[in-house]
């Protein structure tokens, strides 16, 4: 963070109700701890500080001469989970990193974050871990450019998706539902009889599947006509095909339709807003609609019968909508609907192959634009040399205009436990070199306290690193060396058998496929100086 | 903390309300924030961490053999402060060094506990500012020996009373109320028209004084009788008396009397419990009670009127108790009931003299015994070898006993505001070398740059602190040491006008008397190191 000029600053947990609810991030249901003091005010403990930030130097700053501002933190940060889990990895208090920018255009403030991303990916760098930098989701940020940093991780809930050829790497949540290739046009399928609970004779060309939503407002049934196997040319066992509930959110969206992909049993939620309208409602308009959603390799059926309809039911005779969805609305565009399975084509190069991970984000870099400046008024006065550098001077005429901001978050605590995660082994844990509580543990054997603190010494004084230990603890050699790979120092420096018969070191280095090798004293300063620069 | 063999950790903020209602902590109007998550589970904002840890340590060790424990953090607590006021110095959020201990027996706790006091006097020591040690009350920790570490400062809360001789120092809040000195016995006083409302025709001898306050159950009212002005020795303007409420407390808890000092208007609360109960109660046992308390310098007064009666209300009707005391319950000492003047005589040696401070408390050290450790069981096993060294080997039968605790607590914002307050002159802050954000600062005058950097590296290098900082922002070099002498840094060295002559710096020095002087670039590092020495 200091590499591109940022200052450490630390903001208070305690914030203000008042404050989020002004940039409208504050609603009920939101992840957020709230509580009132003794005297009933209201305040929050913090999950992030772009409000906070946002304010103290809309009070602090008010000439684009001031800028950039780069400031960060490293504090604990507070959510309401709803479901912790995974220890570390997702819990209600958790400790972050947090940096956030300020510039006076987007010229600059796109500068600002690209010197970010880059200073991001030294850091990730020198974990010597491989990670991926995947185009991402600004959710509820109101950001619009962001890029995650993942470990590739079976514990990852996330779901990234990278080409083998063009290096394009997203994260599942941002696709957008457009299908590469063609629309398949001719009549082969129609829904599968296990999913509408109606008999068919003529057997479909491809196994169709149904995933049903309902929209937020509880107007608007989707139903989602997706294929249930793979296409063939992915391999001989074809694969089963999962929906893919992000695309479907932002094809729905686009139609002006806002889904709500958690609710159990849509239909019958769907049926019970229709009967409790039509008990009041004598208008023949129809209130309700159905929306069909067909992916790009099923054709579309006319109106499929609804499935799980009460008996009697007759929607003929309710006020419903049909509508139907092949096309990307607004172009010609065909529909992708179910989740990417390996192998498949890549939309962005149509050559490379895709391959999926599960993923834990570890880091996320957004430009907000002034999505919280405007709100909150924090603004600089930048004259026309700036906005118009032709001008001549007499006309420069001060203005003000709302700060470009970005914000940028590393999750310190989650990532201690991801890391362990990806580098433990069946002896303990394994912590790459810039993130070990010590870099290098020197163990004695029996009776060679004396020699293994010179050891110490020489290696505290003489490598590039003061990160030292010494396990002068009174327990057997065997106990101690067994500690060391539990707790999973890089370097490990036994005083041991070949000590007095040649003044021989034991060196360890697991993470260099378990080297172990026998060093003279006089060599062990530049031999474990060799190791280190390669961890 | 590490030179006494504490180790680092990171306890959780977030607490639960059921682990602080075992140990009697959590009640209604304390000053700890609550809430619920999304689930209704109960949390709160730890303001410490004595549960927490006790709760951690009783499921993680079991034997003596693992004693010693010693652990601390550097961690945010909250408190719902009633009335946050001084900026750093009294919020609702701040920053606290806490350290927990555990033994296993009272001698053990006791060597932990002065193992303790000794590093917080070296911590206290590095800081350079005087600083007193209190002998202090230990509230609703629970403990039994206790020790505050103070600034004196007129911004501080606390009175502490030191004396001239013996070098005593305790907080007004231990006064126990015990007198030192003979008690007056002569009937020279009774009490004052002014207090008690009723014409009186023998002027006092010395003048009264009377404080009123009612018990929690309001069955009590207790008057305490107090000499209003300083006897004649202390000086020629006799000096005004104030109540010393926590001594009036001590002594009427002696007697079983828990007293409410908050109570505004105590007779009256007093007499509406009566005439509550009176209106039921038909029994002529007495249900209220006053107590009489005599300062050692007042003669006691058989009886007093009661002033603020209601007209019409006579004491003889009403179910009321009398009770005097002007001995300590058990003693045969007099009572003290006022707060110390300048000049007293000292209680412990008897011939110094008290001197009273305005102090601000900045650590606590605290042996707590078993107050946690019984309620948690965090148990150890000891064995016969431990409680009877002399026993045979095969009588030794394990036992669990409770830890014996202690915990020692470092404000570190509210420090920093201390500090701040009383170094500061009318040029801006004066930080102490152990705390400056940077030791050194380095300014250049217009073009010598370079010249600066240079400087910078070999202070950098060759002096024992890397703190060092150059000023290479663009401003004049007037504007630099006005903004170094706010900043207040220990130590700045000005390459100006003597450099191009004579290749001389200017070093200069707020803390050591406005110190400056010019010194030859081969002496600075010699020059600068030794100043550092004295800081």
């Amino acid at each position: 963070m200091q590499s591109i000029g940022a200052s450490k600053l630390s903001l208070s947990s305690l914030s203000s109700q008042e404050l989020w609810e002004k940039t409208g991030r504050l609603k009920s249901g939101s992840e957020v701890f709230t509580f009132n003091d003794r005297k009933e005010s209201r305040f929050l403990l913090a999950p992030t500080h772009e409000e906070e930030i946002t304010s103290l130097v809309a009070n602090l700053v008010t000439s684009y001469k001031e800028l950039p501002l780069r400031v960060y933190q490293i504090s604990r940060k507070y959510r309401d989970e709803a479901r912790p889990r995974q220890g570390l990895l997702r819990g209600r208090e958790f400790l972050m990193k947090d940096l956030y920018t300020f510039d006076y255009n987007t010229e600059k403030a796109l500068e600002t974050y690209e010197a970010v991303r880059e200073a991001y990916k030294r850091i990730f760098d020198t974990l010597k871990i491989p990670y991926l930098v995947a185009a991402a989701d600004s959710g509820n940020m109101g950001g619009n450019l962001s890029h995650e940093f993942h470990f590739i991780s079976g514990k990852g809930e996330d779901t990234l998706i990278s080409c083998s050829e063009c290096g394009y790497v997203y994260n599942e949540e941002v696709s957008d539902g457009h299908a590469v290739g063609p629309i398949v046009e001719e009549p082969l399928a129609i829904p599968t009889p296990s999913e509408t609970g109606v008999g068919t004779e003529n057997p479909p060309a491809i196994s169709t599947a149904l995933w049903t939503a309902i929209s937020k407002d509880k107007k608007t049934l989707v139903r989602a006509w997706y294929p249930r196997y793979s296409s063939q040319d992915l391999g001989d066992e074809p694969g089963e095909r999962e929906i893919n509930s992000h695309a479907i959110k932002a094809i729905a969206k686009s139609t002006g339709v806002d889904l709500d992909t958690g609710v159990e049993n849509p239909v019958a939620l769907w049926l019970s807003d229709i009967e409790k309208l039509s008990a009041t409602n004598s208008s023949i308009e129809p209130t309700h609609k159905v929306l069909d959603i067909y992916d790009s390799q099923i054709v579309p059926y006319s109106r499929p019968p609804l499935s799980g309809l009460p008996q009697g039911f007759n929607t003929a005779e309710q006020p419903i909508q049909f509508a139907l969805l092949n096309r990307f609305p607004g172009t010609q565009d065909g529909l992708s609907l179910t989740r990417v399975l390996d192998g498949e084509k890549c939309p962005k190069c149509s050559h490379g192959s895709l391959q999926t991970h599960n993923a834990v984000e570890l880091g996320h870099t957004f430009y907000l634009g002034t999505r919280y400046t405007e709100v909150l008024k924090a603004k600089v006065f930048v004259d026309n040399s700036v906005t118009k550098p032709g001008e001549p001077t007499h006309n420069r005429k001060p203005q003000a205009v709302p700060m470009e901001m970005g914000c940028h978050g590393i999750g310190v605590s989650r990532m201690i436990s991801a890391v362990a995660d990806v580098r433990a082994d069946i002896r303990g844990l394994n912590w790459p070199r810039a993130i070990a509580p010590f870099e290098i543990i020197v163990i004695p054997a029996r009776n060679l306290d004396a020699e293994a603190e010179n050891v110490y010494d020489l290696l505290r004084k003489h490598t590039d690193t003061s990160d030292v230990i010494l396990d002068d603890r009174a327990k057997q050699v065997g106990w101690k060396l067994k500690d060391a790979d539990l707790i999973g120092y890089p370097v490990v420096v036994l005083v041991g058998k070949a000590w007095k018969s040649a003044q021989k070191l034991e060196v360890h280095c697991r993470q260099l496929g378990g080297l172990q090798d026998d060093v003279h004293i006089d060599n062990v300063v530049e031999y474990v100086q060799s190791l280190l620069q390669r961890l």
